[in-house]
């Protein structure tokens, strides 16, 4: 693996402080973002997931975007619907797949069979932070209560978009729109063509690897032919569930924040050291909000 | 895992006829596109990367983008330089990388130690099929020679795009490009901010599964932190230096042909039983030009 080489290192020091303003990096603006900047994860709204192989992917979910079927995710996950079941799907450059299905396991009290189709939801009400670069999927594109999306002004609608680690709903043929108990997670390019045929209700903010590295599968769209592959999960808890030393805890940075507006701008515009030409634009699901584990010592 | 239901099934044979046209899918076209829609790929132009785990990944070669670099890549492998060498850096979201460096070993004749960089070449030359949705990175985005690329017509450059698979040639810092020994491959979403920054000089186009599917490393940019981790390569060859039986055969498809035309299409305006909502759009990376093995019986 190449080292930077010593010259290198030395331009870079004598270059710092005139340098400073201009080649910051993402990096260095989401560690100097104030307090003010981040906002905690409710741990109703952190779901658990433990595969029985030690690992733990935690997902956000986004109740503001499928609320009935985050609803079912809550309601399933406190009934232990998920115990056992397994990953069954991973399909190169497209998903991972997990769950359980109505005819695999009766519903629990409290969920709905057959939620509505929660593909996009209302635009008003929601704060846009706009991406400003185009967007080949909707007619706007940006960024509400720390989320990425699309949405359309003049028809009034904002969908969660799909980007890499986002979570949805899988689903039969349509008018069925998926009861939340089979769960994706896209581990390729971004997927923006399901945006608005499918209920977007979260994002994997840790433990993605987990998801992601697994072997793809050899059957049909990437299922596991053998059951002897499938990767048993042991349990999916929502963060609340757990005893109050055991949570979780993140924060997410505020998209309306001036500290976005500075993280979103550079990411246009890469112009550290290994950079020679910012792109001057990005894509929605190249931005990547900032999700972090809270800072010890802070609660709430 | 769900099963299409008996009655959507049975809709789905009735409505076939009728549907016909507008219900087509992007599989379905590539399956019956005519052979002169296909272009073979020239055994010098195919890189065989034998893992010592077994896995085999297959790289097309880009020369009319990057000829230097990929000269050197050729000769390299016909020197056996990479045998052996390692995969030593997989970062999720971003590239699984693998190779050496000249301060690893000494340079085979015939590579060029300090290539130019060649981040782009002239637009003039190039046969371009317009995208035909806007890129937020480029003042133009389509296809040539069955490459995604971005142009600007204004300044006269184009560059091979950084999608999921493509290869390109890890380097230190500026003025450095790297010389082709080191090479990475995107495993998540398209790293687009790298377009017109790096050398890019080819893509994956199989057994991607053996690269995109391996623990991530835990060090510094997914560096294995334990050579124990690595991933010994067991070989790199030109497709050109197997035996003539032995030799992999592909062929992609011509985006000047009307059967690309019809693809994008409906790439961009997916409509088949699944779908609700058409996009309307799609982006550069998420066209993936069709490539396979060339059907059997054919030759050349």
């Amino acid at each position: 693996m190449k080292a930077i080489t010593l010259v290198a290192a030395t331009l870079l020091i004598a270059g710092a402080a005139q340098a400073q303003k201009k080649n910051v990096t993402p990096g260095e603006i989401v560690a100097a973002a104030p307090a003010d900047a981040w906002r905690a994860i409710s741990p109703d709204e952190l779901l658990v997931m433990d595969l029985a192989n030690g690992g733990r992917a935690i997902i956000q979910l986004a109740p503001q975007f499928a609320p009935v079927h985050v609803a079912n995710i809550q309601a399933l996950a406190r009934s232990g619907y998920w115990t056992p079941a397994n990953i069954y799907r991973v399909q190169d450059n497209y998903v991972t797949q997990w769950g359980l299905n109505d005819s695999e396991k009766p519903l629990p009290a409290g969920v709905v069979a057959k939620p509505p189709a929660e593909y996009t939801r209302a635009l008003q009400g929601l704060s846009i932070k706009p991406l400003g670069y185009p967007d080949p999927y909707a007619p706007g594109a940006g960024f509400a209560d720390g989320w990425p999306i699309a949405y359309s002004p003049s028809e009034g609608w904002a969908n969660l978009a799909h980007c890499y680690a986002s979570v949805g709903v899988g689903r039969d043929l349509s008018p069925d729109t998926g009861m939340g108990g089979e769960l994706y997670t896209i581990i390729g390019h971004a997927t923006r063509h399901l945006d608005r045929n499918i209920a977007v209700v979260g994002r994997v903010i840790e433990g993605m690897d987990k998801l992601s590295a697994l072997p793809r599968g050899t059957g049909p769209l990437g299922a596991y032919e053998d059951p002897k592959q499938y990767v048993p999960i042991a349990s999916v808890r929502l963060a609340s569930e757990l005893p109050e030393a055991e949570r979780p805890r993140f924060e997410y940075m505020n998209t309306g924040s001036p500290a976005f507006a500075e993280y979103l701008r550079v990411r246009a515009n890469r112009k550290d050291d290994f950079y020679i030409r910012p792109a001057g634009g990005v894509d929605l699901c190249n931005v990547n909000v900032p999700v972090r584990r809270k800072p010890s010592g802070e609660r709430g």
